[in-house]
């Protein structure tokens, strides 16, 4: 047991995310870290392993407590569950008021919410915190989105700075007090939202030049080489043409051959269409993505509806007009983009308005600029929408995005009609082409639609030339009454 | 307070579906039926309007059960939520073991699955049943889907076969057991879903057709008059005709063009998503049809977005083309229509197995042929294509609705392609459409998502030439290596 309280902060659970941001951590000049692991060996290997991380390791909870300096800060990096509510009640159980339990899983958010309570009840600090950039993002620098109150980021702010990504354009630490209790870990939830969205719209424009073009995966790893040098510059665009430039060794066959086409999840997307859905909130691009990964695991569904008919003609872009339908393709794709990100803030406005957590939105674009898996050059457009606009009421009508689209919407459309022509699944794609010409109708056919529901359960309609609230007597004598709203 | 316990079924909650649902039960031969409210005045009027149902009115909890021949039996008919737990406590503390309890709110299936075993444990019965039809299908044959025993069934069943929507084709009353505990609320929650589906591909097939051709309401009402004389044939497309038909008294306007175009939603589609995103189904066309309506009613980014930029060029369709579009659109309403019929009916075959009810998906599409919102021609279909098949692993690869796919699919994408570059929004429709490509592909760009997956997070992969999960070093020298599936 050490003898004095030593370590200014510490980290619980020490598989690869905790071992990693605890050697961060440990990097960083003026952090002296206590580790803990459930079960000794992997704090002895984290330690043997990195003597120069000066690690002050424990083996009990006891040992681990009262290796840390007050006010005690300690990192939970567990697998999000039960797991974090035991570790959590053990540290509860030995520190005292104003000391602070950060919980740096996948937490849900409501679960934090719950949790930040409880923990709070004891003159705690709860801080549920966002953790993004995977593996190298905790050893490197992450993009951290803590929660948790005011007077703990006091605490841990200066901590979380030094161990966070720097954004290229002005050095600045991406991390924030994102808000009160939840809105951590529900900021980085959406944040995943986001990504499933971009990660669907990159594996369609590939799909689409793939099919149309017959170019192989390594001339098209060119090809998102290039635009990453452009409006698309980001890590998943870099990491794509990595990944298709990759040769399987085993077979000679481009990996992304070889690799299973059944993509996997670990629930944050289904979360945030699920809380969109709460919310009212459209998020449809986001949802397109998460069940494009849901379908695309039904093997049984897909293997007997392989043989199901598509387009009589096969479908190919004639050479000369490759570079044109890249092109549109790459327009498509940013034009896309732009509305899965509108989408998702749209949720975190009315998330913070819902759960009372004063959100700064263009911080939230700052900090998401590195470190984590959605960096984008384009996030410094989001930021200074939202610096302009504070109350922006929606991304695509600020000015630069509204330019861009405008620029990009009739590749869009062609590229869209093109996929639907071709039998080519574009779902994120067109539902983000559906939403935006949703968004700039002067007229939905929603009116028949609150028609329809009138009719079959008296749900009651308001009109477009007066106030109040109205019902049809349909199967009386067709007049309309001035009405309440129903609740069945 | 009646001297005997004369009714043999009672009805608590007489706003308009309970009244309704108690007059249907009282005028069918052999039904004595118990009424009670909890503000007396409600069934008093009642009593008063409908003397020929003879009903026996309470005025408390007491004389209600007094009332009830045992083994006792009563549907409860309030708004979904606090208040049915309310009556289900009032009743429990009344009723004997063997008796039945009925829930025909709006519930949420996992508060009836709760509410079962609660109820159970004092030796009671519980059922939540799925009531559709609305209010008049309530008092003149609802489609009825109760969960609960096998056991309260025998009691329940004979009573609700009198009461129930008879199929047009052979006469079937529309009810059947549909398993146990929440499996009544379950799928009619999922019928809820398709009815979202459903209602949104109607607007948007009625808006294509308005926005290409410039047909009134009136005449588009014509045309889906003669839908439904066809494989459209249903509920739904038949009251659409009724409701483009309507002009509003005041204005002389058609009455779809006075409604605000701002369309609500009472929760049941949300929730049939938000569960599907549970199960790992995909349900994208509904989703969209959720979608769409909160989209419909953002009227403040509506109003900001409605001079963002669209196609350079109005379209219409040339009048000699109409009859050809009008018939393109509603064959892609076909066919997207399948599609959320097959979606649906996924749903109620993951839900079935994840919470072990035995539900006969034949069953369920005879019961909706008559009394529910989406009663419609093709159920038969449906029943026909699981009675053929009871495993069928989706809709669509059953013979009859793959025939009606492959002769819609043209028109489908036609359709799709048409609205994308027109500017129309048809989220449903689109969805649908790569849905079903993304069903048939024999390759999904899914494993570029795996291979990003792994690169970013170290999420692993599986291959298509053998067994095992694998992760390649990208931080490494890049070779593969055999490995376990990653939790972050």
């Amino acid at each position: 047991m050490p003898e004095t309280a030593s370590a200014n902060i510490g980290v619980v659970g020490l598989a690869v995310m905790g071992s990693n941001l605890a050697r961060n951590l440990a990097s960083r000049e003026g952090n002296t870290v206590a580790v803990f692991n459930r079960s000794p060996e992997r704090t002895r290997t984290l330690v043997d392993e990195h003597p120069e991380a000066g690690f002050i390791a424990s083996e009990s909870y006891d040992e681990f407590v009262a290796s840390l300096q007050k006010p005690r800060t300690a990192v939970i990096m567990v697998q999000a569950g039960k797991g974090t509510d035991a570790v959590i009640s053990e540290l509860t159980a030995r520190f005292e008021p104003g000391d602070i339990i950060v919980d740096g899983g996948n937490a849900n958010f409501h679960d934090t919410i719950r949790r930040e309570a409880e923990v709070r009840s004891h003159g705690l600090h709860f801080v549920g915190m966002g953790v993004s950039g995977g593996e190298e993002g905790a050893l490197n620098g992450p993009s951290l989105m803590p929660g948790g109150t005011a007077e703990s980021y006091e605490t841990l702010g200066p901590i979380l700075r030094t161990i966070a990504a720097k954004a290229p354009e002005d050095g600045e630490p991406c991390v924030t007090h994102v808000g009160t209790d939840g809105a951590g870990h529900f900021v980085k939830m959406v944040h995943n939202g986001i990504e499933y969205a971009d990660m669907q719209l990159i594996a369609e424009a590939y799909d689409l030049i793939r099919q149309g073009t017959g170019k192989s995966p390594a001339e098209i790893a060119d090809i998102f080489a290039a635009w990453n040098t452009g409006e698309l510059e980001s890590y998943l665009i870099e990491i794509t043409a990595e990944v298709l430039r990759q040769v399987d060794a085993a077979t000679g066959e481009p990996l992304v051959d070889v690799i299973l086409d059944a993509a996997g999840a670990k629930g944050t997307g289904a979360w945030t269409v699920q809380n969109a859905l709460d919310l009212g909130v459209p998020t449809s691009g986001i949802a397109e993505a998460v069940f494009a990964r849901s379908l695309s695991s039904k093997a049984a569904q897909r293997e007997a509806s392989a043989d199901l008919p598509g387009p009589a003609e096969a479908w190919t872009v004639a050479p000369e007009d490759a570079d044109a339908f890249i092109e549109d393709v790459r327009r498509a794709l940013y034009a896309s983009k732009i509305i899965a990100y509108s989408q998702g803030f749209d949720e975190i406005i009315s998330g913070a308005e819902q759960f009372g957590w004063n959100i700064d939105k263009g911080e939230i674009a700052k900090i998401w600029r590195a470190g984590c898996i959605i960096r984008a050059r384009f996030l410094n457009r989001i930021a200074e929408a939202y610096a302009d606009d504070p109350s922006l009421v929606a991304l695509v009508v600020a000015p630069y995005f509204r330019d861009a689209i405008a620029g990009a919407q009739e590749s869009w459309r062609r590229v869209v009609q093109i996929a639907a022509g071709a039998g080519i699944p574009t779902p994120a794609f067109s539902s983000s082409l559906a939403y935006y010409d949703g968004l700039r109708a002067k007229r939905l056919p929603a009116a028949l639609i609150q028609g329809q529901r009138d009719f079959f359960g008296a749900h009651t309609y308001r009109r477009i030339d007066k106030d109040g609230v109205f019902h049809t007597l349909w199967s009386g004598d067709r007049t309309e009454i001035e009405t309440e709203p129903s609740w069945h």
